[in-house]
């Protein structure tokens, strides 16, 4: 392998961990690459700054976080737990140390504007992209790590596809208390202003520890460990399932999608023509293609789209740039059968439904044991007691036990803000009456229920 | 005026103050305004987060920052110096709330995407824009203060240019310690991480007091109005000039420079046209033109110049999209007789000196006292002594004292990384050598001077 | 009532709540009453500081912080939820507030050096004394309360021992999300250095309510208040349980007890004697006694008896006094038959076991529902739905629902370092080897059990 | 040298540096010696928790965090700039560590109860017996120290009494920036709530190096030192020299003083004696008798002396424990000659002048050049250069050089609150109004300079 140290280390400025301290040329240079570069035009949170307003924080600054956080955990592994037989022993062997900085800075290189969005209107495959820009000899991320050896590019996507033998490396990156995720709920808590996410950091570096069959922790870290699966769920419930967010994705998808209806309806004049986000509509698109799409661009074309035409583009368009989302209301198995009737009154008050309403459903599993019979099989957190025994986490907290593999989240109907006119509004119709009955308290309840 | 109160305050979550208060209709209703979303999409401190990662915050966040800073100021005002007599006690006459709240929350609106050097290559002036977008009446934003009084935007926009009557609305918006200054000094340390610029903002909202002639302070609050002047130097001197940040911007400048020069040589074709910029390349431009202007609509330009035939204005697209700035020594009024030769040198590299040169200075007042012969007189710092007379702060605090008037900064010419290359590299050539016989520590010098 | 308002508010600066907000007279006296300034000498943590160092914070800034803390429920009352009709709307009585902030303020001003350990051995009862200290002519408190009415003593007192009519005060200050508790956690969070404590005041204080059975909360605010009750959980487990502290606790009630055996036994001489403990020691003590006790004091005495002649007296004083605590362990109730048998073993390794061993159960209910059968029913904490019909929280929480009702902590046994001493050591006796048997991973176990 | 390190390093938590990290038995055992765990007995800032409530932090945690920093210097000059051959390339040699450490940890070994005001009235010299307390074989860390080699505890001593040949360990311990001032900058800032004290430690500690004269920074850190030393002369300023804190602090040296006197005459009996204050007063105090005081054991006979017969010791120690302040008025050289007046006046109102008036001037110098002519010449801080050359601080730092050289501080003259009676008072006297007539917003000018 050829990755030196550079003469002295190099620091960036960091607001959550204060210096991200970079030691390799190797990471210097992936760092330098285009296609790192174009991380600081994507946002991490997508739109959540439109309800968050700090949350203007962008994939570059979390990779970078990613990075030093697995660069700590390495130093503390390779400080107290050394092996002394390339790992036989189930400690750490520091070879693997550059290998897991690669994937720490680069598992969300292949993340694209408003990205799952985007991945769904358009069929991308981030996790697809992501292999090809290390691997591809012709991206600037893939020559750095060709540089180090001819089979890095591979062993670091192996990491990230969680294919890479060595567990240590991959959990580092990639389980249910890893660096990413560390990164990201410190950051948005930092961000957003918010403090559900923060949880003790440094403890939790402290108490991991490498074992056989990857990364367990010590009994002392155990309440920090459980301060972190609270802290993330707490995050999901307040921060990235906000329904105002959510009702902001709604509209992008819904702008998306008449798009490329009106595209595919060869609609699209060049004046309006989305320039770089024509071979997508094209279902013809390059690695380059895609490595030049970012939220400014799409963005860009949105403003295109302000004066086109077709009202409902150019109206889903200005509700996304000017921030008017839709309502919502909660439903649940039971009452998602009055939708489609719903969907109907908002459709008679003058609204192309399939672009006015929209259901979203936003649940996580905050944490979960391990379950071979699961289609994606957890790696369960260890506790690894004084005797070296391994106990499951949710054995040993009650708290934790108590959200162990249980989604939690809701159902949302969205819908024109119009239909919740008060009846002294001078929009208020006997149709937007009607859609009214069916909402009690936020929630979608069938009337015929509420009137008994 | 027509200006009622919300049923019930909605409230902004906002890292730095916690939370954004709002209890006006019309404020909501300007923060919902396409021109105030639009400022989501401009970074406040344009490049720096080429260099502090975290500074990706925009300058709708400070907008709204500043805003809960003039109301908290009008709280403290209200609350412990109301006037009895509509003012002509010099105390602070609350009907004046609104029109500050509006100013405060709008003194930024007019700025455009990299707002200096878009200025100062197409000649647009964000101070005439913002007086436009306030007093335009179809403006998202005229529309809403025409709905307070039909005089109310021209009296919004005299606060901005401080040709309001009312010194304490004027002070509070704009002086060498108002709610902006105190936003983005606040903010711009939070993002960047840095701590230069903290200062007890409540401290210095609880000494702030109105009086006939202005704002002035407290005794008591005399060493947290110097902390404050001492952080704003510190923030210039280390964020805001960081020389890495000024070679970003040398580029953009000319990027966009080059841009012009082909386009106005008649050479863009379709493919590579910047539509949204058309406008100003062309210098007839309408407000809804320059609205429609962003930071991601510039970059998506640059985008499309990547591979565009010229190869100066592909290099330039690319060295600021993938951030590889200009190296640069500083120069005094001695050694700026050699720049030509410097820059005769760099061409005889192979560069075109117009475009891979530039000198920048940076320069800052960071506080002085009021001087009628300045061409832009100072509102000076006052401190009202236990029997009303007022001290200028610069007599009080000898550290305030020891900045005073002086402006600090320096010059910088800016030039291509080869041109440091080391004798080993196989880039250096006796050009290069002669190149570097002018500088010594990072300083541009004469080299007859060192060989004495 | 007699209770002029400040010509201006007075500030005390304070670390957790940045300032303190004193406006009334009445306050400002009470703060300056010996009463009150004792509280400076007593640790709000007792000995925690010996675990967690930075928790040297006394009784007396937890006060200010709780009196701050209602004084910002009152006003967020007041300002949205004001009554028209003297309360009886449900609605808030702005005529409360000054009762409210008084028994914030002094809620704990009953409570003694050590203050559980002090009872303990001298039967002393800090809720009496309270009650003494506020409605006695003769103190401090007394006298400044009498100022304001005859009954405004028996009213404060009253509001702290929860016979207070008006449940809205009464909860305010004492309830399972009081103002007490959320200073308590905050402000031991910020000085052990945790952040386990943390939680987002500001919302919980926006998203409390009065309604006409006490203080509710807004259906926005569910995870706020969902947060406080996981970070109260999770500092009782963490901080206040934390066996070390409990160890020094316990060396400090043996240290008392022993003192007081042998004060009975008539054994001090006027050299050692603690003056001021004599009252408590001869079982006759007045409100001047007590209130003459403070942490400083009760450690004075404890140097005295660092060369008392009494071995076990002078032994624990030096104990306690240079922090060398007892080690522990845990047991059940299946385990618990076995300490007699352990503590027999320590008395043979030459330990008094009365004063060489104890037992320590610590045990906290995180979080409960009304339960009218309870000894001590809880009030509930009530979400109050839009259309204003109440849920009680752990009905809505799964988090707050899996730790309602159950009593979280552990029992120890604690006994002298030497017995754990290793097989090499010189002190390792075939006692310590038998005593060592029943210990397993710091648990408490039949060693008949481990051995099959 | 025999300094085992430990196992596993062991963490003390820190609210201001997160964790203290101890890997050294050594060190472990000195943090557990009697005369360390003193320490947690005496504040920082003797009375100052009197003017800014949370300054309830005491030596002990001080000392531990300026240990935490000389091991942060440690690191960094081991990682960076470790010598080759001992020391002679002006590098660092990492033998010094353990000394540097133990003497960062033991430099206020030797400080004692209120310390100054104690040291000032009784005679004692905190530097001679922080020098006995490291040497004498029979303290508990003269046993640690020896245990390291016979000439150890001597070495320490001889740092921290800037003797030690090493220049790089005594300026790392003491100098105008070192781990002492740089913690308990922090540390008071921290605890006080304010924000004066903060500056960028970590960024300090990056740019410390060693060379041959001691500790020097580089140039990229210039402004962040030059922020340190702001920071220290504003704490200064505001904190450190408060005019209650130095109330209280008169109040204290007056009360100590009295009972001097009251002692000198025979005059304690039995019941009032300050049994660990004899020594003191006897002028015959050993070093055992020295480490049984604390704050707390001053506080307990001040109790004592609360119903002393003499009206002067009981009032003094009421307002002491009771925080009842003088009041004071800042004086010139000009303004001196009217303090006998003045004090006359006092006299004449029913003070005794000798104990309820006084002056106190504090004066501090926050930063000076080195100047062999000084008394006690400054070890200059200096920056290096690239091309290693030295630069001293102030001639880089205009900030720095506004302030270098300069003392700044006031003198105020202390008197009773009834002085400054208002005319409406019913304590308002011709003489009251006479000594009035001395003061003009809180100065002392002569009434006939007024009168002019």
């Amino acid at each position: 392998m050829n990755s030196p140290m550079l003469p002295r280390e190099k620091v960036f400025r960091d607001p959550v961990h204060n210096y991200i301290h970079v030691q390799h040329q190797v990471i210097l240079d992936l760092i330098n690459t285009p296609e790192m570069q174009r991380l600081r035009r994507i946002h991490q949170l997508g739109v959540s700054n439109l309800v968050f307003q700090g949350a203007e924080h962008t994939r570059f600054t979390h990779s970078l976080g990613v990075y030093e956080i697995a660069r700590k955990i390495c130093d503390n592994f390779q400080q107290n737990y050394p092996t002394k037989n390339g790992g036989a022993d189930g400690l750490w062997d520091d070879n693997e140390r550059l290998i897991a900085l690669c994937a720490a800075l680069l598992h969300d290189i292949g993340h694209g504007a408003y990205s799952h969005t985007f991945e769904h209107i358009f069929g991308t495959d981030h996790e697809a992209i992501t292999r090809q820009i290390l691997t591809d000899p012709d991206t600037g991320v893939g020559k750095v790590l060709r540089g180090v050896s001819p089979k890095f590019p591979e062993q670091v996507a192996s990491v990230i596809d969680h294919s890479y033998p060595n567990q240590q490396v991959v959990q580092m990156i990639s389980s249910q208390i890893d660096a990413d995720r560390m990164d990201y709920l410190l950051r948005d808590a930092y961000n957003t202003g918010t403090n559900y996410g923060l949880f003790d950091l440094t403890r939790i570096l402290r108490v991991m520890r490498p074992y056989a069959g990857g990364i367990a922790f010590e009994p002392s870290g155990m309440h920090a460990v459980e301060d972190y699966i609270v802290s993330r769920f707490q995050m999901y419930q307040q921060i990235y399932f906000h329904p105002v967010s959510r009702s902001m994705e709604v509209i992008l998808t819904n702008l998306l999608g008449r798009a490329k209806e009106l595209f595919e309806a060869g609609d699209f004049d060049d004046h309006y023509n989305p320039r770089l986000l024509d071979p997508f509509f094209n279902h013809n698109f390059t690695l380059r293609d895609y490595l030049m799409l970012d939220d400014g661009v799409l963005n860009t074309y949105f403003h295109y789209w302000l004066d086109y035409p077709d009202p409902i583009l150019s109206d889903l368009a200005d509700r996304f740039l000017n921030r008017r989302p839709f309502k919502s209301a909660t439903f649940t198995t039971a009452s998602k059968d009055l939708l489609p009737k719903m969907a109907a009154l908002v459709e008679q008050s003058g609204f192309d439904s399939r672009y006015y309403t929209a259901t979203d459903s936003s649940f996580d599993l905050p944490y979960d044991q391990y379950d071979p019979t699961s289609a994606t099989p957890k790696t369960q957190i260890e506790i690894m007691q004084l005797d070296d025994t391994l106990e499951e986490l949710s054995t040993l907290s009650p708290l934790v036990g108590a959200i162990t593999g249980k989604v939690t989240g809701d159902n949302r109907f969205y819908f024109p803000k119009q239909m919740l006119a008060k009846p002294d509004a001078p929009e208020y119709t006997p149709v937007i009456a009607e859609f009214q009955r069916y909402i009690l308290n936020d929630e979608i309840i069938d009337p015929q229920i509420l009137s008994r």
